[in-house]
């Protein structure tokens, strides 16, 4: 009720403040006597964590998991995954300028009215620190899709106006990510100069995530409310900074007239065309399941800006800290990994479909 | 678990098929004696029904809701609310030449792989009748929404290549809507001409609503999973059709700076821009909330298409019946609907914040 | 969120009250591909329903159930089942000396504390009359769980002090049940005679339940909050007139040494004693599970009682109407209903636990 | 849907089995904007500890909870509360002799027969370990409703065949609780006596806890499913060793007649009777709200037992470790926290039933 956790069946629990003890989570409903990589988790989070590459937050966190519970001799036990990832970076007394102060487009405003008061200490709960917990669930529904034949990966298609073109679709990703986490070299240099000089500026900018799910089956999604894609859409614009989303034809599937955008089935189940995005009805037809992510400019600039204090009054905000540039290159396994959670947790629900 | 239900706290469930005895809901978690004004229901209904326009579908079914129970004396009762809506239309030999068949891009494929066996008559469950429940419910949100101050609207903003131009929140709604839903009646002609152009060639086109919330206090909606906008995306995505949801800047914040898009707070406690949609860190500003959901165009042509039957071989199918070229003009009032029921459980969550 | 479903795979929604419109309910997370017997789950509302012998109230409703969807061509398409059963016996003038007044030990007082006014026809939401439609939802689930082996059967085993001796999990059940449902036809009669004796009196008495379940397979049941035993505790408490629950040895366990109530393990899995009640740790061990439901008197007597109005104010409170003496034997099938609904709900979320 | 979380407002979810890393949990739904007194929850699980007394396992574990988010500058910030309890006690060679056996109504079977393979390590998570976490989550809950007035208390009123005699909803309990919680003396001594004879013969007994809340407002509860009693008895069934639970006049009120039963209303609202225990059609009436909860013997006897192993074959399980004879005087704590867990929610969801 109070919107911590994701999931119906593998549920993820997360708790903790950007600047508090720790954060950390629970997975309740992971499945049971499943060999489990741990290492392949650390290894998630550290294409999330700060000061990875020049062109993110320089930053420091070793983003460290513990995990505490439900694995037993290499194997998951069914028992719920308690997993905790100290905060190492507790400076508070750099934040204290930001207790009586509202910055523009941050939830300090919002959490103020909702909650009566508010850990002002590097955004508290509403800091994205949290999506660290989304990767650590995620890595791990990743590795039960994976032994299912379920792949999931994202990579960056746009950053402010650069953009790659042609079928996304149709790209292969090569074999080690490049920092920006775009599949193209040279569309990928185009996108880290930008972001270097948009970061000299003083300023942030958004980009675009472009996934695919490939190898689900038919017939798993659920109808009505909960649509597969409904629930791809909601875990997506759960990720802080995403302002859309869209799947197979999305918005261009607007302008299209259905003799167009109708997909062809052929004799193999498959279809001609994927307009759908593999999704019917809200149920995987066993193509493949294609999205975009969009990801506005990170609200945190280091110039300085006009906004209020808590008293109303006007303010000047100055730029601080260490802060990314453009979110989308660290946000590629958080999409990936809130993609892995929303799927496992349909791919479990169609176990009771028929019996 | 099943997907036929939404909502934490005002959850309506529904149930029924396209061509079953009825289709209906239950709506528990409706909040206890408040005046209820039932004809205001059935003209929301109306503004859904088959057959009301030129431009629609030409079945005719009256769509008439019955309430059953949670309401006495004019007022609800805090139980839950019962209704049905009788399908007077069953005239299940029309579909029987479907029985063995996947229509392209429906979800007959789908359904069938999910479940083993499928309802054929007229989609079944997957069909958008399913919505009319949603509107029933919807009503009674907005109702409940209206007395504290909250007014949602939405309109068509565009039609195949047809796009009202300019700052879509600053229109203003003229007093009867036009039978596409587009306040300028200039645009809604066109809209109107290109749909029956469409129709004339037997196919269909997609479209874009524009929706927007307004006097939602600040401080309503939840964090991390359950951001306000995650739940409307949601929402709005499982609405049949629907391929893509942005709110606030959008897909169109990709391409901007963080110095552009930040919204400047007001002493008032309002912003100066709104790229943000009233929403930051998935809690309510106090700004209007806005947001735009494409509908691709209805898979359903008159027009003969390649496809398979259940035995895998490739058959013909036909076009037949009476279908809408266009959607979006009948989905204004369920965009509406389900943005109602998605604020007024947020409004009964936050209730329990503080106290 | 507001208490009118339970389950959360097999999930039952119901509404309605005593003398409004409908009372009915919708199934939703209903396996798919099942073959149904419409006729036996009407059988079962027969043996819940009023005027059905000489010792239960002779109020005349026939109860038929109307299903209006979700199964097609005599199967279960997996969509939800909503039904209905419609309210014969609405004569509202019949109540209105009870608008005004607060019923011992019936809810109306708290009804109206809680919702600020209440349909005081009959209990309204409050009455018994909703436990038909949660045994239209158990008969469904019994035939699910019967194609499984698993049987549940339940009888009276004590009216007022009148009480079945011996151990009552060897009971055999005759192919034929009595009107007050002990299977020991001389016990019955007692039990009978003085059902009878307390009617001339004007009065009720208590007694109790006895239920079994058989067939089900070690493994069922979830650990810690939701254990099995815990969601049939519930599911019994939640039934009207119910104040009481124990299974296995419950409580006379109390009183036993760990020395005796050990149940000691046999090679084959099964165990020797059975004070565990066949379930250990939340989980079933394949033995018989059984269990005890206590029922108080019921309220409404046909004796003057002192009591207060909604002014607070004395009055004294006739007693009218047609009223059960003893609730036991019309509710030993909505013990299997609920015990049915509560098992089904396990054994579906045990099919996620490994893959 | 795997059994590990109570509750839909103020919610907890725990992990952690008795000899992994730690134990601990997320509460999520905490009302925002209160003072929290850390040392009193710590004085709650020292009530609950081992080797607290001379009749409880002689086992040490300080048993010490370290907070890690959701509390900031001594007040609650609305986020969720994450709590870690390190286990000290992990000597995971003292278990492996239970590696391959099934130790007499244990879980040891059922979890193996559920999960595949199982954490054999003291119970892993069947432990009773896990209430400690239920102890946290339960003493916060508990200094929320002492703000509001609402106090929750529990003694041991039975152990074998000694019994608290007269009317225990009078009771007055004394300013200290003597080690098996007891609340007269002379009976607590006498209980005390039993238990070191039944931990002479390493055999172990079991007992009765009552418990009382007395001050919640008339109103609280929802109906038909989820009434008040119906939560109240699901949570006191889910601690481990509970057999039984009845509210108000319970199992005895089976041999009463409405006419004695009924609770004559007085004019201020309260009952002249309470044989309804606080609660009318799941809801509170303002009286106190009292029930008994039934443990059987605990399972782990120092004696040598009968058992199978995980090949089915038969042998014989020694006693050995450290346990305890009897578990009401460790149970009194947690019977309590699971009450105000349960009666929190209530109160909580009852927030949104008018508006």
């Amino acid at each position: 009720m109070s919107g911590n956790s994701i999931g119906h069946t593998f549920k993820l629990t997360t708790y903790g403040e950007s600047h508090g003890e720790a954060i950390g989570g629970v997975i309740d409903g992971v499945p049971s006597n499943f060999k489990i990589d741990l290492e392949a988790v650390q290894r998630e989070l550290d294409r999330r964590k700060p000061g990875q590459s020049s062109i993110v937050t320089q930053r420091k966190e070793s983003d460290t998991v513990r995990f505490l519970s439900g694995i037993f001799e290499g194997k998951t036990t069914g028992s719920p995954i308690g997993f905790i990832i100290e905060n190492e970076n507790q400076k508070s007394k750099d934040y204290s300028h930001l207790k009586d102060v509202y910055r523009p487009s941050h939830a300090d405003f919002t959490y103020d009215k909702k909650y009566g008061h508010r850990d002002y200490r590097g955004g508290g709960r509403s800091s994205a620190r949290e999506t660290a917990s989304r990767v650590v669930a995620g890595a791990i529904a990743k590795q039960f899709l994976a032994q299912k034949g379920i792949q999931i990966n994202a990579f960056v298609s746009q950053v402010g106006k650069i953009k790659l073109q042609g079928d996304l679709t149709q790209i292969k990703l090569p074999e080690t990510e490049n920092i920006v986490r775009c599949p193209d070299s040279e569309v990928a240099n185009q996108m880290i100069d930008y972001i270097k000089e948009i970061r000299k500026e003083g300023d942030t900018i958004g980009g675009v995530i472009f996934a695919k799910i490939t190898g689900l089956e038919a017939g798993v999604g659920e109808p009505v409310f909960d649509k597969l894609h409904a629930d791809l859409g909601k875990a997506m614009l759960s990720i802080n900074a995403v302002k859309g989303f869209e799947y197979g034809s999305g918005f261009s599937g607007v302008e299209m007239k259905g003799s167009q955008h109708n997909d062809e089935f052929l004799t193999d189940g498959t279809t001609k065309s994927n307009f759908s995005g593999g999704i019917q009805g809200g149920i995987s037809n066993g193509n493949p399941i294609y999205f975009n992510v969009a990801f506005k400019p990170v609200a945190t600039i280091m110039q300085a800006q006009k906004s209020i204090n808590t008293a109303m009054e006007s303010v000047t905000v100055d730029g601080k800290g260490r802060h990314d540039p453009c979110v989308v290159p660290r946000a590629v396994p958080i999409v990936e990994a809130m993609a892995a959670i929303t799927v496992l947790n349909h791919y479990l629900r169609n176990k009771m479909t028929q019996f």
